[in-house]
């Protein structure tokens, strides 16, 4: 198969991780006799110093124009304590996620076997989670007119969603349930918010289609006390923007390190893979960031385009490198010594 | 000391477990010699069934006449599951909120010594943990302008703040810290939201006349990760309506049992009192619900009445009946015999 793809290393640690997961792919393309074709693009706080632009419009097109995106990671705290910084890092993620449609998030929370001691949480409360989140990427919160008045002292979010907005998300969440454990749970704050109550009623209604399907809803609130008390009982959780946001983030513990977690997000025409990690600043170029959730992105990417064996096989060099402590410090006691490109070498030969 | 107080039971398991703490305050006067005068009124779904009205005037007037207000639950999911239901009971619970101005909701979060194994996070995890969190409780997306279109197919919430919403909270918020940890951590998404980037350059003004307190900044999905991973690095953390609401009913799993976490609604004018768990209608009627919630919530407001001695007394009756075991099944797992009831008597009795 041939595939064009872009790399947007973006900020922090983005760089670094995204080079394993490009490594992982080309040994991927030689074995099974692909063609991958990778260009790379400015995207965040390193677009912003070269361009002025968070997302320069060459780095757009490039996304365009490519089969799928890999995406590093996005921000930098010099602009996160400037509250009045006109150019954010943030802005460029936000408008390729808007501008490519990108509208389902994708983030799939497992405890793997090997690591279900670093995990905060006990034992017996995570082993055999397998959860796939499906938040809402192009609207609400995040995207509604924002205001500020002109003496600074007044601010407003507006939170909006249409039918069609929940629609296509929903379609693609009951769809994985199908081939998954056959629940969606729809999280929402539906006591209190009306674009929640648009999300009850439009979910119940697609839900109808797909009758060997279970839906159920649950408020974010306590959404996010259950992730923590018995995230064994959720398979797909269908949410909004904000709530997939910070539950997404919250769920990542079960694996024992956000830096396991990779995610897709697609649309009708484009699709992007990334880490759902941030930028880390603190640990950039030192060697201890951990690139298998990029590596894992890789992996999505793959199947997205229907290369399950590929995508297998990348999955069971990740397994193996866990299982054999080839793995950076947040996950790693034992050795202290792997860096962020042993691991990606150890993938790298092992495929 | 002679106070009026009302009593809001609510829905659910709300009125058993207000009836403990009753049993407490009734306790606590005889011993110290107070007038507590308790009076009773609807509120919730109860008050829908009723008067149709889920915060009949009656009972507002009451709250108002009264020194403080003991609430219990609200909630029924015959209306969750109606998105189309014009009264719902959480409207009485945010009018309450709105009309006594009870714009500080604070919930303190500790892992007891005696429930430590009850928590689904590792005991090294949680030892030691102490937070107190500062909701801002009438302001934010719950109370902005809602909209709905006429074919039903979009809505919308607004989600708005003042410098004066934020400067109010704040200060309470920084005088709290110096008598705690000397330590504010705000919970915002500046990076995305509007409304972030005005409380985050407010609480940095305000900062400033608290020179012996720390103020540091986490963003809301960081901050859902960070309660789980370490939570012992919070001090007092600060925050808007919606991402309190999260946060702190996920931070409820570090005590064990959301059946634990009193917490107090203050104002200007009016003080009201509440565990943080919601009606729980499962539960309801069964002697199953654990009253230890709405039990700190009364010892809150003694404290908030700096009858710092009569509070204390209920906490060390609450901390004894967790080491005799005197609990209902949700954190008892050697007897499982005892009563919402048995528990209230307990505290009753060793007052
Ligand atoms: C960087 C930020 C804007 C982004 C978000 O909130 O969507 C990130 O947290 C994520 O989840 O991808
Ligand atoms: C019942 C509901 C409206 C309420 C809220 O969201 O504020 C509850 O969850 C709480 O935290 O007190």
């Amino acid at each position: 198969m041939k595939l064009n793809i872009a790399i947007l290393p973006g900020d922090g640690i983005g760089p670094e991780v995204t080079n394993q997961a490009v490594k992982a792919l080309k040994a991927i393309a030689s074995e099974f006799n692909h063609n991958f074709k990778f260009t790379t693009a400015d995207v965040g706080a390193v677009a912003i110093d070269k361009h002025n632009d968070a997302l320069p419009d060459e780095t757009l097109q490039l996304c365009k124009k490519s089969d799928a995106i890999l995406f590093g990671a996005i921000g930098d705290p010099k602009y996160d304590n400037d509250p009045s910084a006109k150019v954010r890092p943030e802005q460029g993620l936000l408008k390729l996620r808007k501008e490519l449609g990108l509208y389902a998030n994708i983030r799939p929370v497992k405890a793997y076997k090997t690591l279900l001691d670093k995990s905060p949480l006990k034992k017996h409360i995570i082993q055999g989670t397998d959860i796939s989140i499906y938040r809402e990427l192009t609207g609400g919160i995040y995207f509604g007119e924002k205001q500020t008045s002109e003496d600074g002292d007044y601010a407003s979010d507006l939170c909006s969603y249409s039918r069609e907005e929940i629609e296509r998300i929903a379609h693609l969440a009951f769809v994985a349930a199908e081939h998954r454990n056959h629940k969606v749970t729809l999280v929402d704050k539906a006591n209190v918010l009306e674009t929640s109550r648009l999300w009850r009623r439009v979910v119940k209604e697609v839900a109808e289609q797909y009758p060997d399907v279970t839906l159920d809803f649950l408020f974010v609130d306590n959404a996010a006390m259950q992730m923590i008390l018995n995230p064994k009982q959720f398979d797909v959780i269908l949410t909004e923007n904000m709530f997939g946001d910070i539950i997404s983030d919250e769920a990542s513990v079960i694996g024992g390190s956000i830096g396991l977690l990779a995610s897709a997000s697609v649309g009708d025409k484009y699709a992007m893979f990334e880490p759902i990690h941030g930028s880390y600043p603190q640990a950039a170029d030192k060697g201890i960031a951990n690139p298998i959730a990029s590596i894992l992105s890789a992996a999505m990417l793959l199947s997205h385009f229907e290369l399950h064996n590929e995508a297998e096989l990348i999955r069971l060099a990740v397994e193996k490198s866990l299982k054999l402590n080839i793995t950076t410090p947040d996950i790693n006691s034992v050795v202290n010594t792997v860096t962020t490109s042993n691991v990606g070498d150890f993938v790298e030969d092992f495929i």
